[in-house]
């Protein structure tokens, strides 16, 4: 028998509870023994609420008790759970958690806590939600390098981009829409302007090339700048706009950015639409693997936990090992970064085409059939140039970058 | 240091020498330690290979080597692939292999072996290629009950399929241009037959449930029916024919069958073309997840091979546990399998409608605008009843299921 506590019953943690309890006779099966919890830590009361037997309000219960091997870390926030995480660890206690935040900033120090007490630190669920990813990444694809990852990594911008895709709605009355639906927070800031996004595609890298990404370092644009006619034009492009979290192996150096996309029908994320992630990782052997699912909801995220507890219970007294080192990894400077744009600038295209060749070179001309303004698209440029010439050219509304991925 | 022998130097063999060559380092890095290949048995010789340095044509030299641990079996066929790995495992060394005839045939006595003998017998690349999918359902989708698992899990018939829809070809002709460009096998039975997606889908499911569902109990029918007026059909369906292995949990029974199926754009594996394959699972917590990549391919299907050969070394000595008994899997009876049907039938639909509504009562017509036929879809049926139905019909040309997966 195997003795879980859980941090935090919200959304996430009531959710490893109840999978424990309904799958429990599965589990039992595939991990050789029975898990169950013995502990549950939030503040708050739950009246009714069968959780009530195991309640616990004061973190050293959990921490202290001998019988607990494993714990779930499903508080969300960086503290107090990297203090109660760490203690955890320090206790002897394998850690699972979904917590994305906790993740990207200590990482590296859980990770050889863990390797150091030969315990496991895992965190399956803190990227794609139900979407298996971290394993794989550690296992499936251990044999390749990985050149190249992409993801749609946040549904409440997805959900977003493909109600505006679909309906021709403006940002603004779809989010509204997704916060009346429960798809959105109150506050969306970290969804929208993809600091979300961020942290996890900072998490992936830093696990694909075994060092620390610093989400900080990372260039990150959200989608609050994507207006309806960004959209038209995606449509007369035969593309679509999606937000990517992508990063990508330059030489010796690593490329990493969040940023809103077009692509083309040929993209396998192209048709990833709604709430749903997904991740598309190239490696220099296996080619092109996509995994694709549910980003978050309870039951969804709570599988990937509960898969990670497993895992755990599978490997007591041994560290799975996971290379991610403190060791900052190499990153391109933003300006440095090569991308195709599509470019929309206000006024006559007759009067500044001239002026859009001189500044940016061979482009090609998208007409949405707007009179008030027009759009290019360049070739393969970096970020610096771009700005360059951006900043001599009157009157440019919007950039989006454009992902050539499946063209020929 | 590790050392591997490699049993058949053909496509994937090759592939397995090469990757543990060129991706030494990364390899040793997240394995902890060095792999090498000591041993490569083939009955060929390889002038100016370098393989030519560990080649021998003797097995024994590879299960006697007390210094291999690690055996990789790239063979193919089920005679004398058995008795080999039986070997190797007997004589203590895990094994690898990309061999989906051997393991259907033979994976729950292979796996109770190795769990005996406290090593492991291995097969990520048996389905999908380079997709990781075998991996994922023992870890990462161990908390969920398996409630579907669709898969195109075939590339040549799915480039087939693919070539025809996006060129309006005939089968024939699309067959000989893919046996052209090396798609197809010059017997391409196994293949457009649906045998080779039969054995997948008899691995998949036999590893969702635990136990043993042989392939030769799956009802199993090909595209070679399939013709150019299907596909007319379909696109004015607004759908495509897909060929899908596939298997669902019913009550306490397990459904599978191997099947061309109609399938709409909200389908996840809707935009799944060309060579690619993707294998759709359904869990009870964990929701759809899909797995998508390239399904065969000597560095695709070598880096899956290679994926199980680090799992070896990183569990010398502990066996990975593997839920598959050799206790039969209970069938839902081919005749009892519930589905929706596309029929085509020769003649004119204002003479034949009244006794497709006696048969098959409340039928939604299809008019894809020929004289000499016409078509309907029938609501949800037993294939029994839509058996006895068809027969009592004259002229009906061909049949293909519609899976409505996305539909409301």
């Amino acid at each position: 028998m195997v003795k879980v506590g859980v941090l935090g019953y919200g959304t996430v943690g009531s959710g490893v509870v109840e999978i424990l309890e309904k799958n429990k006779d599965i589990i039992a099966k595939r991990v050789g023994q029975e898990i169950s919890v013995k502990a549950v830590l939030d503040l708050r009361d739950f009246p009714g609420d069968p959780v009530e037997k195991v309640l616990v309000h004061d973190f050293d219960i959990v921490a202290n008790d001998p019988e607990i091997s494993i714990v779930v870390e499903t508080m969300g926030g960086v503290h107090p759970a990297y203090e109660f995480v760490k203690t955890c660890l320090e206790n002897g206690k394998s850690v699972c958690t979904s917590n994305k935040a906790l993740v990207a900033a200590y990482g590296p120090e859980l990770l050889a806590l863990a390797e150091e007490k030969n315990i496991n630190f895992l965190f399956e669920a803190s990227v794609g939600g139900g979407i298996p990813i971290i394993r794989p990444l550690k296992t499936s694809l251990a044999p390749d390098e990985i050149l190249e990852i992409s993801g749609i990594l946040n549904g409440t911008t997805n959900y977003i981009l493909t109600e505006m895709t679909e309906k021709g709605s403006d940002f603004d009355s779809v989010l509204k829409d997704a916060q009346d639906k429960g798809y959105a927070e109150k506050d969306p800031t970290a969804d929208v302007e993809g600091y979300d996004a961020c942290r996890k595609i900072a998490i992936l890298t830093s696990l694909a090339y075994g060092k620390q990404l610093d989400f900080e370092d990372i260039y990150t644009e959200g989608i609050t700048r994507i207006t309806d006619r960004d959209i038209a034009y995606a449509k007369k492009m035969g593309a679509k706009v999606k937000i990517f979290g992508s990063s990508k192996k330059v030489g010796d150096k690593v490329s990493a950015m969040v940023a809103p996309q077009l692509i083309y029908p040929e993209h396998p994320l192209y048709s990833v639409d709604g709430v749903f992630n997904a991740i598309l990782v190239k490696g220099n052997m296996v080619g092109d693997v996509m995994f694709y699912g549910q980003g978050a909801g309870k039951l969804a995220t709570a599988s990937a936990v509960v898969s990670d507890v497993m895992d755990a219970a599978k490997h007591a007294g041994v560290n799975i090992i996971t290379l991610w080192d403190a060791e900052k990894l190499d990153l391109v400077a933003a300006e440095d970064a090569r991308n195709v744009f599509f470019v929309r600038v206000s006024g006559i295209k007759a009067q500044k085409s001239e002026k859009v060749k001189e500044l940016f070179g061979n482009v090609k001309m998208v007409d949405a059939g707007y009179d008030d303004e027009f759009a290019f698209v360049t070739e393969e440029m970096s970020e610096g140039d771009y700005e360059k010439a951006a900043a001599q050219l009157d009157g440019v509304i919007n950039k989006i970058r454009v992902d050539q991925t499946g063209l020929a």
